[in-house]
């Protein structure tokens, strides 16, 4: 027995250290299957320790564990928005699209599940972490315009766009991954342009968006 | 007290009139308030019976009258979508849509309160409901265009402007009814035309379309 290394259930963790672990390992199980489709079982296997562990970290239980692991798979993916505030605006878009896309290929069916909603696991705070990212993603997009005080048209435009892209997102891997993560970041990219223009046929503020995008061309 | 009418409890009603008055008394509590603020007493007093009669037409209490009146108000949803196939399309679109929004206008709270996720009464059932909507509006969509055969980028530009419709019909509630309702409608029908042309940059399918309706005008 003692050419064997320590089973990861015997490594001495800090408290963060643990239960970042545990995070860590119920995240990579709910990216993959469906909420019912994981226990804490496979949550303590995932993570090489004890059920019981499991429990003293997150006495809540699956649901604890669930709301923890979507919390942190939100402030990933807010990561995925940040760009620096330099150079034409649409490689912006594209390059913060690439990161959100490439997100929701590695947490596949989790993403579908929490998105298409009616999960046993869906409660008004999962909801409102969802809501968290969708207003966080709006907010980026503004910032990025350099819009500081929105119109209504403006707001509702992009929040109709950034839904159309979550509508997008579900689709894709229901389709089999299909078209190309390039081709469905290009076609988001311009479609957004396009909205933008029809918006701007009543409103000042998307008129001036239009043109400054136009400039950068 | 011979003055006094009968009260609606003691009218005779066969079972399939009580049954349809106890929906409709529960549909439009829940068109106007959410799910988690109707009480089965609250039916039973809006239909004018007790609350034992309730029960006994709907043994599985508040959810099961729940799915029943969304039950109902999808298939009002659907007739919305009722268009005869003749004329310019645009001007069919807009007509849709107008009953659309005319019945997001009319369940304004119970619509929030659905599409807005994490409530209560949601199910993988009240999921699958609101789901066959969405894919009867894409058929309909689909049918008057004319396309047999819909490949893939021109379903999923269809549906995702489904789902921006969608978004715009909850913001629209969230911002007090605003913009009015026939420039939000005006607005909807030139972003279907405005996605549709960045498709067809991709798509022959989108792109004969997209040629129709310039011809329409």
């Amino acid at each position: 027995m003692t050419s064997q290394a320590p089973t990861p259930a015997y490594r001495r963790l800090s408290v963060e250290e643990r239960r970042s672990q545990l995070l860590e390992a119920a995240l990579s199980l709910f990216a993959h299957r469906a909420p019912e489709d994981v226990s804490l079982d496979d949550v303590a296997e995932a993570a090489g320790v004890s059920r019981p562990l499991v429990y003293r970290y997150f006495p809540g239980g699956k649901q604890q564990l669930y709301e923890a692991a979507l919390r942190s798979a939100a402030d990933e993916l807010r990561h995925c928005f940040d760009e620096p505030h330099e150079g034409p605006l649409l490689p912006r878009l594209s390059r913060a699209l690439d990161r959100y896309l490439a997100f929701v290929d590695q947490h596949d069916t989790g993403f579908s599940a929490l998105l298409q909603g009616g999960s046993v696991v869906e409660t008004s705070r999962t909801t409102a972490i969802v809501d968290g990212v969708r207003r966080a993603a709006a907010e980026h997009v503004l910032t990025h315009l350099g819009v500081a005080e929105p119109g209504r048209r403006l707001r509702m435009t992009i929040r109709m766009w950034i839904t159309a892209v979550e509508a997008a997102s579900l689709i894709w891997l229901d389709e089999d991954k299909q078209p190309p993560l390039d081709e469905l970041r290009d076609w988001l990219v311009e479609q957004f342009v396009a909205v933008l223009a029809v918006t701007a046929r009543r409103d000042a503020q998307a008129d001036a968006l239009v043109r400054e995008l136009a400039a950068d061309l």
